[in-house]
Formats: structure tokens, C-alpha cells, sequence
């Protein structure tokens, strides 16, 4: 890809990873952010705290990110999108720290000139966000709480890497936490 | 399906042909209506005039409806993707009226515990939609106006009832507008 693209394309995504302290997602920023005069279609993904995790009451989750990293990996998701689908503008948002039942923890939105590449690209985005970008999650219920990554995170490093021993899982709260070389990326990062 | 579960599944659904009068979709009613403790995903899409069509610059489109038929046919794909995914609430706006550049026509907001349940509705509902659902849409240019039935729709009707003569699409202004008759139909409208 050629160096003009490659700015081209990052100026045309919106990456922000959310500290606590920021509350809310303001879902309208992003929705704006995409809309595009040439957009016939705007597809939009949030994924929020639901009430109940296999049986249990969920209280609320919390989100702890090594955030350098998960930065690249978005950027790298956006850059993926624009490679697959005519897109127009991709934006993504994900929140730190604790989300309440029923408030957003994640939100995607992508334009495009027609609406399977919008739908397409929205799915793409939010589908590796929860498989590839090392975000995790602590469920927190009415009785104890348990640090979880996705299920497709862990399959997709399994696949890569091999399993993870049992024992090693149990032994530590935060299960199944990656940690990465920073300077083994070399992704670009257009916002965070 | 028994009348209760009739009964409630219509209760979830909220369906808006929005008059030229009603101005922009408040797009955050619809999110809103569909968001739900028990919910992990809200998926949308939004349509939106774009700004040039087959190399014409659009200056805006203009929607009408068969608003008894449309309606009733919206509630119908409603069902039908309730009755495809386990969703938790489906919301769709449609404006009839003049739309301009950037605007939201059409706005469908779908509402599950998983995301892909939420997604592959809310594609469901906005493909029915551009298919199935008597709305037609003039596109106003710089220099002329032409009124235009999606091509998912003609391509659905043309394999219900044959193709439409040539002579019969050129003689009418509004070229293929559907005519269907109101008592022919069995569907409930849960509002409009």
C-alpha cells in the first residue's frame, strides 16, 4: 500500500479506546463521524452489559485493556474493514474500566455507498474486536466475580499458539491475560 | 402461534411511517425503544440519501407509501425475523416525504442477547424492507426527477408475477407501483 493510502485510509477511521473516567459512550460522535455525503447506508453495533451470564445475575462488567496494543490491533481491524469493503468511514469506541447493566461497553459504526458494505464491514469490526483485540472483561456478579476473555479470543490463540494448560488458568485470577511485545507491532494508530 | 405469544411479540416490535411533516428521525428513539437489561447487542442501520446515483448528482428523494399496506407488511418482517432469531425488540422508522443529502430515510434498530442474532435481524428486516415493503422513492436530480422501486423489489414481484411489459413501466410516472388489495391481507399493525 502506498504512503498516501495508508494516511488516507487512517484519516478516515476513528479509534478511541475510553478511560474510566470518560462514562457514557456518546453513541451520535461516531454515527456523526461516518456520516458521509456519498454514504447511502450507515451500519452501527454496540455491545452492551446484559443482566445474565449463563444463569448467574450479572452486576456489572469491567474492562481492562494493555491499551498501546489494542490501539494497533483496532487501527489494524479499521485497515482490515477498508481492505475487504468499499468503505467510507469506520469508527470504533470501547470503554475501560466498570459498565453498568444495559450501558454500551463497545460500539462500531461504518458508511459505505451501499448497505452489505456497511453491514459487512460492521460485522468484521466488532467480530475481531472481541477475537483479536487484547481487551478483558471481568464479569461481576451478585456473589464474587471472575475474569473473562472471549470465548473467540481464546480460540483464536489457541489456534495459534496452542492451549493454554489448565493449570496455568486456574492459577491466576485473571486467567487467560496475553501479554505482548510492544515493539514486535507495527501497526499505525490514527486516533485514540 | 398462540394468540398470547401473538400478542407479545408485537408488544416488542415499534413500526413508524413517519409523515413529510415529522422532520429527521430521532434516531435515539429507536435505539432506546430496543435496548433491554437482558440485551448483550443492538445492531442498526441507517439509510441515507447519498449524493450521486449511476454518475447523476441527487439533490434529494422523495418517498410515498401505501401507508396501510406498508405498515402492514413492516409488522409482517418483523415477525418474520422474530421468528427467525430469538431478538428482544425490532424498531424501524421509514420517512415518506422529501429526504435530502445525508438524511436518514429508513432506520431499523434490532436488539438480542448475542450479536450475531442482532446483525443477521436487523439485515433481515432492512433487505425486506428494500424488497418487499411498498414504498417508492423519486430521486430528484439537477436536471430531472425519476421515480425508481428498488431493484430487490421488482426482482421479488417479477418472480411472483412475471415481468412488468415495457410499454406499461414507460406509459406511468411512477412506472411499477404495486397495487394491492387492502382485504387481501391478514397482518396486525402493532403502531404506526
Amino acid at each position: 500500500m502506498a504512503e498516501e493510502e495508508q494516511i488516507e485510509a487512517e484519516e478516515k477511521d476513528l479509534i478511541e479506546i475510553l478511560e474510566p473516567s470518560s462514562g457514557p459512550i456518546d453513541l451520535a460522535r461516531y454515527v456523526d463521524y461516518v456520516r458521509d455525503p456519498a454514504a447511502g447506508a450507515i451500519a452501527t453495533f454496540e455491545g452492551t452489559t446484559r443482566d445474565t451470564f449463563e444463569g448467574k445475575r450479572v452486576v456489572e462488567l469491567r474492562y481492562e485493556a494493555y491499551v498501546p496494543m489494542a490501539a494497533r490491533r483496532l487501527a489494524a481491524v479499521c485497515a482490515e474493514a477498508r481492505a475487504a469493503w468499499p468503505v467510507l468511514r469506520v469508527a470504533v469506541a470501547h470503554r475501560l474500566g466498570t459498565v453498568g447493566v444495559g450501558e454500551a461497553s463497545v460500539f462500531v459504526a461504518a458508511s459505505a455507498v451501499h448497505r452489505a458494505e456497511a453491514m459487512e464491514a460492521c460485522r468484521y469490526v466488532i467480530d475481531e474486536v472481541k477475537a483479536s483485540v487484547p481487551i478483558w472483561k471481568k464479569e461481576v456478579y451478585e456473589n464474587g466475580e471472575v475474569w473473562k476473555e472471549n470465548r473467540e479470543f481464546l480460540e483464536r490463540r489457541e489456534a495459534a499458539v496452542g492451549p493454554v494448560p489448565e493449570r496455568k488458568k486456574a492459577a491466576c485470577c485473571c486467567g487467560s491475560k496475553v501479554r505482548v511485545d510492544e515493539a514486535a507491532t507495527d501497526g499505525k494508530i490514527s486516533a485514540v
